[in-house]
């Protein structure tokens, strides 16, 4: 039958931790999303432009669901342009879908677009986001009243306790009758010093969600507009509780009533929600009022990279 | 309150894939052998090294519960010993225990020791394992007719399912209307490229499981002992199914009927399963007879790493 030689052990989890492009594609919230868009909104007979296109999935879709007149899928990897290009064959789409290999600030197009379709978020809408170069494919290649999808984006903030967390390291206090204190508070700093891409459940939530970015139409949006964003958070604690981390996710709307959700309400999606702790929790009562002060800003030697920071008052 | 300025996201799974040291403490399959092993034995005024001791957990429950006369807590990273050193302290052991910082195969004690005790287990018991150290530390310092703990170890094969892996990839032939089987096949040959640390269920198990290594006797192996180890296995399948790979496990045995197992049956500990798939889903039928050759076979350049094989006949 098969041999298999094999010389490491992965250590990540199986089935928990896939592949990024299997995580594309087994994500139904998101997939789904982008379809009802393509349905809602008439693409027949429409040019379109697939920016960062990966296995050609949106663009396959654009052409196949939406009729779309001519899609061109846009991917900088040489490896995954290669991929999309078999799958468009595969699926006998080659007329209607062009896979340019090329980065998307670089390329020519024939004609001014209809439609700009791609799929850009990361975690907590701007990590590794592609914003920048959606938005400049916009400049260069979308004709006037053109359609972005999706068109509006908005990151929200959440007040969050974090009791496992908490309780774990009371346990360190007496630890099979010996004091390990000094290792529950390594844990802790080791598990709280970088944000956490973790399914947040409702439950942990202390107080209303609040928008604390607000992208309300990416037509309009200029270039440089998210590199240095800031909200001033204010929560007001709906019950007693500990204070552990503010929680960030997205939101991202393409009109006509459609709009992929990442909240801990939501049906779960690769990008689960993300945590910055506070490192400590400070206990808060019913009514407190938290106020947190978010500042997301573009690393310079890395745009898609970015940093974080919460200050609460 | 706290500032937190923070530059990267972390991609592990919060909760899941936690430090090392805390999974140590928080795997209590783990510990609660070893403290039943401790107690099994009487370690009443008796000489302890402690082989690879990390935080030195084991080296002060053989001092606090095993009442041992003097424990000597051997860690090669200067880190942990300071803080094994710190912890020692803060629980008033610093006149039973002596941690001592560097390899034991460098190392001076004053005596022979009466016990050996060590957590060297990796992976499938091997991978990055201490064996050989502990190997080592035996034949430099325990006295005739001293106690290694553990004492035995096994390796288990079984032949097993992976209907979700197999069934997934049935789904990229009809995805949302397109042809996605190339997608599929890639994901197919990622996820099963490397042996993979996972929780097997019981019921993935397609025949009875073997032993395909068993280091009875840990005060007689060599210490060459577990660098080429091979295994001719036949497996006679219960029921009908689709093979998908071996997985592989191990119990160590302390003496006086402790334990530790890491089986699928077992309570969970870190160590999961790990398996080997064959990247392909050969069906069988009740009673069919699957032989499998395996060798573990430690790699030349980095001794704490094995090159696992399967080949099926």
């Amino acid at each position: 039958m098969t041999v298999s030689h094999l010389a490491d052990v992965e250590y990540f989890e199986a089935y928990d931790q896939l592949e990024v492009h299997a995580l594309m594609l087994e994500d139904s919230q998101r997939l789904g999303s982008y379809l009802a868009a393509i349905r809602a909104h008439d693409l027949k007979d429409k040019l379109v432009l697939d920016v960062g296109a990966g296995s050609g999935i949106l663009s396959m879709l654009c052409a196949k669901h939406g009729l779309a007149k001519h899609v061109w899928a846009v991917e900088a990897v040489p490896g995954m342009a290669r991929m999309a290009q078999q799958l468009v064959q595969a699926n006998g789409l080659q007329d209607k879908v062009t896979i340019l290999t090329g980065r998307v600030e670089d390329i020519t197009l024939p004609n001014k677009m209809d439609i700009i379709i791609s799929e850009w978020m990361g975690f907590y809408l701007l990590h590794e986001s592609m914003l920048e170069s959606v938005l400049i494919a916009r400049d260069r290649f979308l004709r006037a009243q053109g359609r972005m999808l999706p068109c509006s984006a908005r990151i929200w903030a959440a007040l969050v306790e974090a009791e496992d967390l908490r309780l774990d390291m009371a346990n360190y206090e007496d630890f099979l009758g010996l004091d390990l204190r000094l290792v529950g508070e390594q844990q802790l700093a080791a598990r709280t010093a970088e944000p956490r891409v973790e399914e947040v459940h409702g439950r942990r939530i202390l107080a209303e969600p609040l928008v604390a970015v607000d992208l309300t139409d990416l037509h309009q949006l200029r270039v440089e507009g998210t590199r240095n964003l800031e909200a001033q958070l204010s929560f007001r604690t709906w019950r007693q509780g500990y204070a552990a981390g503010i929680a960030f996710w997205f939101d991202v709307g393409f009109g006509r009533d459609v709009i992929l959700k990442t909240d801990p309400g939501s049906p779960p999606t690769h990008w689960k929600q993300t945590v910055v702790y506070f490192g400590a929790f400070p206990a808060v009562e019913s009514g407190d009022v938290l106020e947190a002060n978010v500042v997301l800003k573009q690393s310079e030697e890395n745009p898609r990279q970015y940093n974080i920071s919460v200050e609460t008052l």
